[in-house]
């Protein structure tokens, strides 16, 4: 590989020719040969791409930088959040953990790639720009850093995360709509219970999903806040009065998104508990999902010596070894998603609760959680819609037979003959090994008519009628 | 001790003849001796006493009940709101998951209390009340066992967590202002940084609180939404139409807090995703709590060895082998409650989404961390704040000396200087053991009159004047 | 309530007449109102009774303490033990880190417990032991509360934990011994599967368990080190030489259990590894057991619409308003002890790793939810052992029908026939609804002959003869 | 992009033609597109290539494979395991929860791969090997995954955790045998506290890990146990007898490694709790590395305003604002990844305890998990001993200053004057600033000879001498 020398204030490294970054990006490579490389989320380098063309353009409204190189670091931001900068991006997670030397990286590529966009070579002697002076003017990573954060946080909620959920929400809704008069054995403790409908079992799935759709959107307004102007320790040190919600104003209006000026920064770049509150709402999503997975999975099971009320699409052969096989592949990648999400959220615990004095440095750990959990539940909830939920189908004779044979329809009696003695026919029933009304009727407590008038599984599927 | 005889519908049982409960009851403490006995919350006993009291009503009004077994029953349940009757409530949380026996605990103890109150004995042929036919018409403990969860887990937030974390709030809120004008060094990577004052660091402390409560207010709607109505499976079995509304708006009047009846029911007895949700907030709230604590723990550390800038209250001796010894205890009380607390996240996480089909069953668990985590962050908030935050003092001498010592006040030049020559003098200073002002000057780079003008720590606490 | 004054370095106190504590541990029931009282472990208590009269033992040896103050010291220590003073140790986990207030409540106990063996009543002028010069000689919080810590959890680990899991295990191994015979339908994917017996399957629980004593054993040897010699920060200050060892080996001989100094005390006082580990293998215990706990529950769903392949004992009435209702009560008690065990391992990750310099002032809370953990272990295991394990019973006609119904029976044509054409038999008989054979003959790739010696899923529970 | 067609039982699909696998693979792409591509750990790919070498030649020992097979399944196994076919590998850990697809994954490769080593084309008609008849004979996904998580997972804790963490261990030994007479203040609860040396303070770190290391080595046995020969569902179905232990020697010869085969195949297919142990013990070395991460983090807090005992090694610039800035960034690296490994260890509770019946089928999301863990601890070990710990300095100036400071040397006066009396000069010496000498004189408790006699640091750091 050939090289060229790059300069920072310890002194010269060597870079590779093709690579915009400068000295301390190079350092941070060679410092940090932890984990695979390049493992920074690139949301957040495009997150910055937002952040330094919003900056460069407040800088210039305060007359702070020239008009020209407000050009040359908007040009390649367009350039950074259109992806094509990636690969001069090669930073892993486990680095500073106040995320400076992405920062630096992201400002020195900035300043080189638009010494080459200024027709000039990658020399000193050419720069258009400082990395420092110019492409971090009025910035500190402690408040840039953690401004991407919540710039690629919201921006993967509202146009990921909350859409992608909701489509499987209807998905739900729709099977609950489908299987809306279909009655079929409840279950309690994972034993035989009263009648629902397989439409009311599916709504609660909806139901479980519409609240945490909700509980993520609550926690969006803390989201929104951002950082920035706060440069070192939240003081504004080195920035024109009016910086900070100017800064804002020009991230919403690039991204359409809803940003404020945080108005406590001391706490914005001390503590990170707006993401440790998104993220608390993607682990409870994670939570539910896991129910629902679960729930579906054992519904499903099969095709002979288990559940069957469900069936499953097949996309694939199940099993190496056992020819025909067909399981349900698509509730197997959800849940494990939900057991990452959850071991996500303990790892954002820990790392929330531990930031000191002004500032916390556990930010690269935090947002590479935030966004894997986030990207993870979306696609799989798409995943699970598209190739499972839609193709859900009833297994109506099971189904019937299941109902059929049950025997806490006897609760329907209660009302009429008291607990105790409907206990005594499900009992019998039990015992004997027959059906609910052969016992009923044996156990002289009722009649037939008696029996059929008040044992009718559709109606136990509701309140009476007044 | 003496016995008398209780029956269900398993058979005889012998029970404690001062105690009211009866077979059920009494089975459940011989099937599950783990961990200390009657470990159940008295604080969901007591969300019972509501319920039941508000069910009878709800039943009457209905027609179900008649007025003289509604009044019996009204009668015990205020016994059991007021504590009267706490004695009779043996069972531990390490019970059935959906809560039956304590439902049954509570039906029993109501049945056999208003024998006694109807003046006769405890014996079979005196029963006034059947408990499940008349203390459990229209109820299952399916639907209010998680009606008595929502019960106290509301409870406890709007009248401990939420003023009592809001009176430490203020607490810190008024050391801001206390201490607004003092200026300190900050620390960012645990290292020395620019200026803020004393009131700024504070203020990002309550800061967090504030979010933290909206956080948790924002819980508040998902956790009105009450199962009851519900029964055995979500449908409503055997309860008149209008029932569940009727019950919500009804317990809405007996505890002034706003229930709901959950538009799904399905979902609010086969997850507990609102109490996942609301302990996502107290968690948060914790991984706060702990990063403020934390902070003011480093920031008195000394008395003269450690950063020792400000001084908390000596409330006892605080070693037994070293005398005089002071010691941070309440933030130590503090700090082991937040981890508490983010563990028992854990343990609702595994609990909450290890629900099956129509039920959860893991009740008990989940609302016992609940109560616990919520009773804690109450408990060591107000005890943090009347034993610690209160009497906070800043320490004058050591504050001003730090600041004058810093190096990091060069910060200050850069706009003027560059950030390459700036970075010059800070390591000729470093190198040197000079001051800041001594190696600025040597430097060449500017005048001691430049250096006093531009390196102004009042200034550097906020942006500057445009 | 009476008082009498009791003073310390701060000054006086008023302590009720008929409690030994002194004025440091009234001064921490007033300071930390923190949850419900007396919450610190007994365990822990009656650990400090031995380590007390242990070191005082160790100190009569070196001459340090007259053998008329060492008598009374294991008097008391003795009564400490046998749990007669119990109502004397009123304090919480949530109290300072290091738990010098419990160390020092029993200092204070033992010195006015003392007094009152020697005659005297609770007066200044007759004090016969100072609690810090006397009772505390040689010795700090900071190495006695660890040790004290370590003592109780060796304790219960050898004395409840391991016997009772190895009660489970040996109960599972019975019934593994019991079915080994019975050949059922397996699932993977929870999806039918080729069989296996149903002793197979319980084999599979019981090893998990040996393996996870095992696992706990493999922790031991690190618990069996004693921090006791350290005193304030691990360097053994105000002992005389030999003193740690020596001091072991005393607890040893009183406890019998094969305690040894630890040969880094600045490790066994500043970190609680030893315990984090001992933990970890609780909730590795803890992940077994929520499978099989799971597994049975699954397997023995029904009666009639589950997969109801094994019968559980009926210990109780299972639901308030479904008459006959059995449930898998045990198992649920079991897997939520399972989930409360799983978050204290994150509680105590949090603890463990919060350390600070020469003290780990996390102490209280590792220990309490160490105890928790250990006895919900100990006690969830025995329940689940003696109210299901032991009545588990086979439901043969369910497995035989399961059995025979299955199409994974098709794998053993695979080395056969070949993999694909396995394949398009099983899915023929699925799609037409047919047996196995009967779909096999009609495919025309093997004759009923080849099928029935192919296809015995007796031998299909083991490898094939040579 | 060109394909080619490749079929399954399910029928044909279209595959990249310069791409080896098959049918399955591709199904699966397009099934589970979950999170970034080809995120399946290459290690356990490269596992698989060692096991599915020695499951080929066990095969033919059986005479269950020509010699001309097992050739060329051994040089396509060899390729993978030098790496040379990791391009092949696309798929996600988010597929189904057995590995199944993996394992077909690898199944195809190998049997494509053979036929163009054969000198065929990769047309249906040329195949030399069949994937599943051949490749996959005596296995299923269901003993081969766990196999190879087995191997990955053992692998890597031997190759790289046990000895870059002993790398750490003997630099932190090294340290302290370097400090081992440097006499410094101790500090107990973050409060000034009684000295002990620099050496004494790293022993206690080098003691951390080396209890971790043998934590480590305690879960080598049974993660030494593997899965391979139970096949579909541990009863080594379609496997000829001796098999397994014939496979597992195999795999001992060709990697070194001391494998046996698992005495009970049931445990190992349907759970991972050899995984889960071993995953705990990097947890609890993650849970040390956390604690002496802070430690030295805040022992180095400085320059001027901090504790600043020790000097650590600049390696970069350390902020983008302020100029000379240097942060203790490789323990920001490290204290993170004990973060990750933290929650990393939820995700494998909750994924270990969710396996059903024959199969875990949470197994991807485990051994991804764990050999992050494992490679980030190693890497960061390694990174933080090269970069950080070899260089760490004492600041001799500061210790000394510090030291002379303290007023808890008056804790040896205790033993000469009690403890009382002591406590009253640490008082005065504190209200009144003064040196504890001068205070301790004033008192008149003593004189100033016997203060230089009994209070001696150097003396104070270890046991009197008898």
């Amino acid at each position: 590989m050939k090289y060229r020398i790059e300069r920072d204030t310890l002194g010269e490294v060597e870079v590779p020719v093709d690579k915009y970054w400068g000295a301390q990006t190079q350092r941070s490579i060679e410092n940090f040969r932890i984990g695979p490389p390049s493992s920074m989320p690139m949301e957040l380098i495009h997150a910055y791409g937002y952040l330094k063309k919003a900056v460069a353009l407040t800088n210039q409204k305060f007359g702070l930088l020239s008009a020209r190189k407000v050009a040359l670091i908007t040009q390649v931001c367009d350039e950074i959040i259109a992806g094509q900068l990636d690969a001069h991006f090669p930073l892993v997670i486990w680095q500073t953990g106040s995320g400076t030397q992405t920062n630096m990286n992201v400002n020195e590529v900035i300043a080189n790639r638009a010494t080459i966009l200024a027709g000039h070579k990658l020399e000193a002697k050419h720069r258009v720009l400082h990395p420092n002076d110019d492409v971090n003017r009025s910035q500190s990573s402690n408040d840039t850093f953690p401004t991407a954060m919540h710039l690629a946080a919201y921006k993967v909620l509202v146009e990921r995360v909350i859409p992608q959920v909701k489509q499987l929400q209807d998905g739900l809704e729709l099977k609950a709509e489908q299987f809306k008069e279909l009655v079929k054995i409840g279950r309690t403790h994972a034993m035989d219970a009263t009648p629902l409908t397989l439409g009311q079992e599916f709504s609660g799935y909806a139901s479980q999903l519409h609240h945490g759709i909700q509980a993520l959107k609550n926690t969006l307004p803390h989201l929104a806040e951002l950082a920035i102007g706060g440069t070192a320790v939240g003081t504004g040190l080195n920035t024109p009065k009016g910086f900070a919600s100017e800064a804002a104003s020009m991230l919403t209006k690039l991204t359409g998104l809803p940003f404020v000026s945080a108005p406590n920064k001391f706490e914005a770049q001390a503590a990170h508990d707006a993401l440790i509150e998104a993220h608390g709402a993607l682990k409870r999503l994670a939570v539910s999902l896991m129910k629902i997975g679960n729930d579906i999975r054992l519904l499903a099971s099969g095709p002979r010596c288990g559940i069957s009320e469900l069936l499953l699409p097949a996309n694939e052969p199940g099993s190496s070894i056992m020819p025909g096989k067909v399981n349900p592949t698509q509730i197997e990648a959800l849940t494990m998603v939900c057991a990452q999400i959850m071991g996500n959220d303990t790892t954002l615990s820990v790392a929330g609760s531990s930031g000191q004095f002004e500032l916390n440095t556990f930010k690269p750990v935090i947002i590479a959680n935030f966004l894997q959990s986030a990207n993870l539940l979306a696609d799989s909830c798409t995943s699970f819609f598209e190739k499972c939920v839609v193709g859900i189908e009833a297994n109506h004779t099971q189904i019937a037979e299941h109902l059929n044979n049950s025997l806490m329809l006897v609760t329907a009696l209660a009302p009429h003959i008291g607990y105790e003695q409907a206990a005594v026919i499900a009992k019998k029933a039990h015992a004997e090994a027959k059906t609910l009304k052969q016992a009923a009727i044996e156990s002289g407590l009722l009649t037939a008519n008696e029996f059929d008038q008040w044992v009718d599984p559709i109606a136990m599927t509701k309140p009476r009628k007044a």
